[in-house]
């Protein structure tokens, strides 16, 4: 059997076609197949290798994600999509435009007056301080019940949200879950009683002090006002001081500016189905990053793991029985629209959308998928677990499956699937410089498309 | 019942002992609460750190050695063990002696001399060349049947191993297993038919160029030839050089001596008994590592685990059944001679050892454990699987112990079990200068910690 596996990989894809996989040859084996062919190859290193170091960060609107777009079309094509697209759509144009800077200074019990830097993002889509900063005492708050206690107090002041993320929450998710609030719309809620620009504790577990962005939503009709992330031990070192000191305030520098939307694409390449072509599975990830890092985790792995699958299929002769659409999405950071686009186009040509597979949580080893279906779907869930035990995405869960597609439940009740790769490592990068093509085991990485194009294969092959 | 665990975790553990484990608060409560303390703990973090910036690197007979067992000894003093001892045992005492170094020289199809150098480490126990190296033409062989097929080709040669690390193995180790042996016995291999020195491809996948060093042991009655492992850029390299030249030789520089044995020590802590003194649970680490780096992974996890499982149970007030040993192993690296003293004494003094468990294949995320136990033993091991679900480590298998603990095997045919942390990065930094303490990710680490606290805490009260 193993022989016949070795010989199968190297003879040109053509020699065996998709009636390899409808009669006699397992489900195990093709899977296989498809991991001994993805673990050996060397695409997936150089397309994330380009997307991050030859692009870079590609936030949406940044001359980047042009260049995001016509690398993502040109790499699908070389894949060998049978058919390749740019759907258009606005997506927000946020800029940095500056460098974040924030000073603190203090009087000591002693009154002797005192001075440290904290080491900040500002928040994507939050309004710049302008070049004379926001100067005003800190309150700092453990929640928002704390903060609605204090509410008399925060005018004019720069709340400080020192909001622990949960260490015993083995899943990370859940502790991001927890907290994001605070950086989503904190700034609102603090605005609201007059206060003048917020910080926030990052989002991370990380041993190190990088502060982590990540998108604000103003709330409407409230000011809008700065707002940026610490790292964590600039929180440590701010709380020591609020502890000791009778006189804390802050001056914060951000440059943040919303301009006029813009546009951007989703790059969509296809397998066309043999059987039934208007019967759509998608699978992808997102193209945009943050502006600060390369964007390797959040999301070049997702995105590069949807052309290995493409690539992996062609490789291996194999055409689906269903449409499958390879899409990277515009502008999931700060805005969703390539989502968003993406279901309403569906839906306006009445297309059939019949699964969908997102891989955004980190090119982390696979631990499993988080499965948004009907509960009768199960039964056949539990009956593949055992073929994905070789590849380590055997846990099968509920939730978590991707804010791209999640658009597709809204308009078709699409069954949606997320790529649950091992947790623990993700908030260490997620949204700050370290989310580098260093820190993605490449072995790990593959691993994730080969646990992905086994379920796609699946689906594509009996159903969900 | 949330409120009464978080309330148990702050109290003093003397309020509650043993007696609570045993009745009442279930084994998934209880294994929760280890988790909390562990994971908002940070003395995993000061041991690794401590044990990897201060020690460092710390092989047998080195005065890093020494450093280390003192560390150890007070470190597990301080985590609250009921006695601790240090186990005298001789252990050999390489010394690397020097900056190890290769060259590479060649002529090309035209005649045209050329040069390159290798980024070599010369392997552990391994005869130096001295100061004015050893130089000879390159042979290359792809496994041990080529060098039979070519014995007579080898004499006054420098045989060079190029054997693939297999990219196929989803599981790293199996192609560990695979080709080890030509690093271990490769040298007398090839200076049987008169070879006068190796060099070997690193057992790595990783991207980089850095050399993965590791024991290498001498048959007996063959000369003792130099021998090095290259890092796998120069190994594609050379390979390219010896696809396309006519004469390449090269000049490797190596100082290695292995030096009369001298003393180390096994470290021992011990928690006492309550109803079973005599019966003997071992959990363990091994202490030395290589000289290169700082043993971060390999073994400074499997150290700071068993003394985080120590800490854990003393904060929580649980006080065994049986006997619990947390040993931290002297030269597994090369030599095991701390595991052999172990079980050696242990026979001595006819010592009961029912259970032992090892972590050494890194601070990687849980995946699960190898068990080596009869084959009855699996009924309960499969009733506890769904306990480790929450903590990631519920993948049980058979085998992987551990090669200090598998001297008890021998011994008293102890049931044994190795952790089974996610096995993608391991052999990135194995044995190279890369396996610093910057390489793990602490909550990974502590997971470790959780699931094998979680393992001893059920073996103790339940048996195995």
């Amino acid at each position: 059997m193993k022989k016949i596996l070795l010989t199968a990989i190297i003879i040109p894809s053509i020699l065996f076609g998709q009636d390899r996989y409808q009669s006699g040859l397992g489900d195990s084996a093709f899977i296989k197949m498809i991991s001994d062919n993805i673990l050996v190859s060397r695409a997936s290193y150089n397309n994330l290798y380009a997307l991050t170091k030859t692009v870079g960060g590609r936030l949406a609107g940044s001359p980047q994600m042009v260049k995001a777009e016509a690398w993502g079309y040109k790499t699908i094509q070389e894949a060998g999509a049978d058919k390749i697209s740019l759907q258009e759509c606005m997506v927000p144009h946020w800029i940095r435009g500056g460098k974040d800077e924030a000073f603190v200074t203090y009087k000591s019990a002693g009154g002797k007056k005192e001075n440290m830097q904290l080491n900040i993002l500002a928040l994507g889509n939050s309004a710049g301080s302008g070049v004379k900063g926001v100067e005003a005492p800190v309150v700092r708050v453990k929640d928002f019940d704390e903060l609605e206690k204090r509410k008399d107090e925060l005018k004019g002041k720069i709340v400080f949200y020192s909001v622990p993320f949960e260490e015993t929450f083995v899943q990370t998710f859940q502790a991001y879950g927890k907290n994001v609030v605070y950086r989503a719309i904190g700034a609102s809620r603090a605005a609201k009683y007059g206060a003048v620009a917020v910080l926030v504790r990052s989002m991370t577990h990380a041993t190190d002090n990088n502060p982590h962005t990540g998108a604000l939503h103003y709330l409407d009709s409230i000011p809008q006002i700065p707002a940026a992330a610490v790292g964590l031990r600039d929180v440590e070192k701010l709380n020591a001081i609020l502890d000791n000191n009778i006189s804390v305030s802050a001056h914060l520098f951000t440059y943040g500016k919303m301009l006029p939307d813009t546009i951007g694409h989703n790059v969509i390449g296809e397998l066309t189905g043999t059987e039934f072509p208007d019967e759509i599975i998608t699978v992808g990830g997102h193209l945009d990053s943050w502006d600060v890092n390369e964007g390797a985790h959040d999301d070049g792995a997702g995105v590069v793991q949807t052309i290995e699958v493409l690539r992996a299929f062609k490789a291996l002769g194999y055409q689906p029985k269903h449409t499958i659409r390879f899409v990277l999405f515009a502008n999931e950071e700060n805005g969703t629209r390539g989502g968003k686009k993406y279901a309403d186009e569906a839906k306006e040509k009445n297309e059939k959308h019949i699964f969908a597979l997102e891989s955004d949580a980190g090119g982390f080893t696979p631990r499993g998928f988080g499965f948004d279906v009907k509960p009768e779907s199960w039964v056949k869930l539990e009956s593949w677990k055992k073929l994905f035990e070789p590849y380590g995405g055997n846990t099968f869960s509920t939730g978590g499956d991707g804010a791209d597609i999640g658009f597709l439940r809204e308009a078709f009740k699409t069954p949606l699937v997320g790529l649950q790769p091992d947790t623990q490592r993700y908030f260490d990068v997620h949204h700050a410089v370290t989310d580098v093509f260093e820190a993605v085991n490449l072995r790990e990485l593959k691993l994730g498309a080969v646990n992905m194009a086994a379920l796609l294969y699946l689906v594509d092959k009996y159903g969900l």
